[in-house]
């Protein structure tokens, strides 16, 4: 158990060391295997999980139920906080506090941006933090760093391209951070409104690291190894004339895929409305069905690790 | 596991051919003596169940959801779609597609009629239609077959009448449908404007079958193995005068029940609103609480004969 | 299993005599050292409880889901009644013979008094009340006795201040009727129009017992064994300016306890909105997260004696 991960909060991508990803990563290799030939498994018997959901989230929420119970682990779900004890006015460190008395581990998405490190310097029993506002989503890029490794076989030297909405995008400024500690280089794609923050580019380029800003995809599309789409929202443009006339700049179709790198990962976090087409699904290099799957897989070997199992 | 379902998709009543529901309802039996002595069973033990309900459901959700964790399998529910990511403008078949990646087998409650098919054609994994719309809901189908065949000893030869909503009811047409095998007279007893869809009984005189259309549940009583009560909704009328006018044609009480045959079943869906009087509720033709314990023996069957363990 | 619990409906603390209190409390232990020990048990295995809420309440419905999972059970969570078939109209005795089909016992939550004796009326296999409006929520005031017998070594012979809202807390009455058995004197603390209901104080005292009304904490906190502190809701005040004027007086902070006996309990059935200071949790006297464990502690041994396992 001494994994580095045992009785620990998972909070940050910036707790993970490259060895420590590895690690993970090695454990998630073997979840699959353990699904793939058995489904289930017996390790986190007597365990359970408290699935703490603040705003919904489907997919999130589904993959670490799946996680906790593929290893035999129970889960309490907990998703309509909006109008429970939470609306008689109880604060999160009480809410903890008191979920800890019935779980072994507590999985927390909450809409403000430093909720899971609060919950954490309350609670006496691990959190993983499940996205906080525009904070971190670790699970999420761990997951992603995990596709593009499964996808590519290595993750140093990659041509990797951020595409949409960089601005507010938390999947994007996290991945973003794990993939500077590799030899990447960054194409960010977006329009000026949506732009990587500066101080994440100035990040990004204080390592050494090739950074490229550009405003239309075709630009790159032929270059990368990585396409990494995310929703472009129409909401945040004023000017919807403005959003009409870019939004085709970060559309993926089969005639932009024909551009593309035979060996290349289309990867998107999903949900998806509109920024790849239906028709790119059944394209091998179309990586976002796996990339849910592997999630499971990557929160399967962090429940695992963190209750002292793998 | 050569049983015609393993691995296949649940989503009409047109896929069950007489030896098929022979198998089903073979295998429901086996599930109540399983319940009865031991409750539950590890048949199932490390399956995942995605209980997708795009729609409130209680009894269906809840149903569904013990028949899998009485067969040792675990569930994943999601109820709250209608402000999940489908609120963020998801598709349903990147909703399948997402939660197979965690899950066995998913069972869909939609409000559209197609929903199902058109999950199962995206799907890899099996989907069970536990309810589009309109459209089918064919495990409610089975299960009041399978009641029928309990209650009567038989299905050949019976006298069914269906009462009350007979135009919108789902229920009534996938029955009807069922009941159309086997050599059944049918009396649709309801009011003008909620009788049955021409082209059904056009269906059933097809087949040579009996059909007669009444509209007071009086003129048919004294004569039927089966009724099959519905409601009737106060919405459906645009004229309230004409709904109290009808409402207590279709009305079950202990003075209707006098009428009828000693051995006879009286069946209801449920959820009832006043169309069988709680004063029925200790007769023991009242069959309609049998009817839901059956429908968990009847989900737990094809659970376990399309996980290719039936 | 002839332990008085077998098959039983859990309704009132009236049920409870002092020998099944000692019984529940005897097995309340052994789960504690169950769940420090190996975390759960199979004890329940293959059973399936309903948790049927249709008011929310966090911390009461996770506590049952926990307690009955740890004992290997499974749970059926049903928190949405507000819109599913209750909606459609459907009575609650039906919808606990439908629950009763699924299920092998229900907790149930519901906003009327009276609603779990009304189920219990209907229902062959056993309800246990999770509180019914400002009637009773009998296994909150079996947790608060069992924490006080743990924190203070006893049950005769202590001075309990209750304070607050004493007039519609129904875990201050459920508690001062459990308590009535044994030797206590008790102080009842809170504003004149929040004051305990004349009858539960005649109640107490037609037992020969001592009890003091007081307006401020102040005037007893020093002679306390026990200070059950509950919420004084603001609404409840149609005078706002009355209610600053005396909420502190209701207001547990470090200064407070610094006239506290050295060993005494404080305790909350939380969630709390300022009545305790957060300053105070450190304080070994503060009792109230033990309070939240213990919840699930009887809840397991209420639910094994019930289904016939302790």
């Amino acid at each position: 158990m001494n994994n580095g991960f045992f009785g620990q909060d998972i909070i940050s991508v910036r707790q993970f060391s490259p060895e420590k990803l590895t690690y993970i990563f090695g454990v998630a290799d073997e979840m699959e295997t353990l699904v793939r030939r058995f489904g289930s498994a017996d390790m986190l018997s007597g365990k359970v999980l408290a699935n703490l959901f603040y705003e919904p989230s489907t997919r999130t929420a589904s993959s670490f139920m799946a996680a906790m119970v593929r290893l035999g682990g129970r889960v309490i779900p907990i998703n309509e906080v909006h109008y429970s004890s939470v609306s008689k006015g109880e604060s999160l460190p009480d809410t903890i506090r008191t979920l800890e008395c019935y779980a072994d581990i507590i999985v927390l998405r909450h809409p403000e941006v430093g909720a899971a490190q609060i919950a954490a310097d309350y609670a006496a029993k691990p959190i993983i933090n499940a996205g906080d506002g525009i904070g971190e989503h670790p699970t999420q890029a761990l997951l992603d760093l995990y596709t593009i490794r499964k996808e590519l076989g290595r993750l140093d030297g990659l041509k990797v391209a951020m595409v949409g909405d960089l601005k507010y995008g938390r999947t994007v400024h996290s991945l973003t951070r794990l993939l500077s500690r590799y030899n990447t280089e960054f194409y960010f794609v977006s329009p000026p409104i949506l732009r990587l923050p500066e101080d994440m580019v100035a990040e990004v380029k204080a390592r050494g690291l090739k950074a490229v800003e550009v405003e239309d995809v075709h630009e790159v599309i032929s270059d990368v190894d990585v396409l990494y789409v995310t929703r472009v929202q129409k909401e945040r443009f004023s000017d919807l004339a403005l959003y009409d006339q870019v939004k085709d700049y970060y559309t993926v179709d089969p005639e932009l895929m024909k551009m593309a790198k035979p060996k290349m990962a289309l990867m998107h976090p999903l949900p998806r409305v509109g920024e790849i087409s239906y028709a790119v699904d059944q394209d091998p290099r179309a990586a976002y069905f796996r990339q849910m799957e592997n999630g499971m897989f990557i929160r399967m070997a962090l429940l695992a690790a963190v209750l002292g199992k793998a």
